[in-house]
């Protein structure tokens, strides 16, 4: 029994779809006892799901670096049959897919020879056309691991630093590392200064978000100027705008990071919101196979 | 069914003890999700659980740490019933426990009012007298999170670390962090030199291994001087010994760390073997209300 709670209708299992009460895994997989696995999230729209292409190879790149051997075409094939079960076939929602290294006996090496666990849920969920909430967020030190560029399951780092901006009444919580800031709990962070846009490089210190490449493009469509780099904490008062980026936050203003406020309240800086129309209008095109 | 491999017979999950393979739990546990939870292995050998009490106390201080509400008291009145089912009473045998925050839909912030999952297990385990291996350790850097302090089952840092070890035939990788050595995928690590016993302080850079303490009390008591103090990875070659501690390696003499060879092959230290014959000494008593 699941308690009470937003979870799914339907779960798919290890091949098979269960209503979500009955989709249980061994105590004994290594997404449960080490954390041993990398994740997904993706949204369907309209026109078909947002990007699915850019997620699925990501999460097939992901599996890659950390040797977990599954095909990630074969999950695939079993989003249209969740859909179904799940009566979301051409609904908007959120899909959610796992992949750990599956059921073998506690030893922290990879084991061999034991199949990977897959599992995917979807849930009825509507993107706002623009998301015009205006954010705060707090700076907090970035303590994660140094490979943040894996989309693992082992969170507990975001979970702790997400939790510390909903204790405080934040929206998120943006890390600092070295005096430089990297991202967010669960979102890329940009920067505004002089028509110009700043963000971190796509390294180990922060994951390459499908909605941070897609910002990325558009500002080249638009032609305004990217560069990147990391801003450090103590430059943030010298910047115009700063905006959050991820697949169920889009591109979300932010009024007030740390000690800094932005803007005048409820007001979005003129680059954000030029890159916020430019993404609603993305989302009217059927981009399932586009890569960024 | 569980594929084949070393199972435990019994699990306890939540209150309830069931056969291995009927051990399983939901999807939308936090454990599975986010690698949200804390675990705590210890050794049962003639005379009871060595330091029972050190590393239960150091599970509900885990737990505390991160805000996971459940009282250890609650899991220690079932280990005598999880011996007794598993047909391990007063027999060797090595005990996992792992205490996560429970099932509830996926959102990264702590959701209020789920209990924790709680789950425990007996496998047969003997420990030698003395660990009579000399390691060899392959040095990787350290690119875990800053809190290597929690117990954490977030260990995908631990797992990829472990991993470089045994496709390089290593016993195991020793991490370097900024220059200075911290500690094993999964055990702790001390030098020796010129009689002094030279180990990392117990910040949020290493695990406090219970074993560690140990062997810091038997320095106490065998008047060797101890400094708790990284030694710096381009000093090994100056050290004369070197160690590594954990609850199943006990005290296991280095051999080989990275380039450096710190003894012709099968020698142990002086200092080593003494402490390990202190150690060995120490399990013939009762410990297991003792505290370090």
């Amino acid at each position: 029994m699941l308690p009470k709670g937003n979870f799914p209708e339907k779960v798919f299992l290890n091949g098979t779809i269960y209503p979500s009460d009955a989709a249980q895994i061994s105590v004994f997989d290594r997404g449960f006892l080490f954390g041993d696995g990398i994740y997904e999230v993706m949204v369907q729209l309209d026109h078909g799901i947002f990007y699915k292409k850019a997620h699925l190879d990501r999460l097939q790149e992901n599996l890659d670096k950390i040797n977990i051997a599954y095909d990630v075409d074969q999950l695939e094939t079993q989003i249209a049959p969740l859909l179904h079960a799940a009566s979301l076939e051409e609904k908007s929602c959120l899909i959610y897919m796992q992949v750990t290294r599956g059921v073998a006996p506690r030893k922290h090496a990879y084991p061999k020879g034991y199949p990977a666990t897959t599992m995917m849920y979807a849930l009825p969920f509507s993107l706002p056309h623009i998301n015009s909430k205006n954010i705060t967020a707090i700076l907090e030190p970035d303590f994660r691991w140094h490979r943040c560029d894996i989309k693992s399951i082992s969170l507990l780092g975001n979970v702790m630093t997400n939790e510390m901006a909903m204790s405080q009444n934040a929206d998120e919580a943006v890390l600092v590392r070295d005096g430089l800031i990297t991202e967010g709990s669960h979102t890329n962070i940009f920067f505004i200064k002089d028509e110009k846009v700043y963000t971190h490089p796509a390294n180990e210190h922060i994951l390459n978000g499908v909605t941070r490449k897609i910002v990325l493009e558009l500002c080249r469509d638009l032609e305004i100027p990217v560069v990147e780099e990391p801003i450090a904490a103590n430059a943030i008062s010298s910047m115009d705008e700063a905006f959050l980026t991820g697949t169920t936050t889009q591109i979300a203003s932010i009024a007030q990071l740390g000690e800094h406020r932005f803007h005048v309240p409820d007001a979005i800086g003129k680059t954000t919101l030029k890159l916020q129309e430019a993404f609603a209008e993305l989302k009217q095109l059927d981009s399932s196979t586009s890569i960024v």
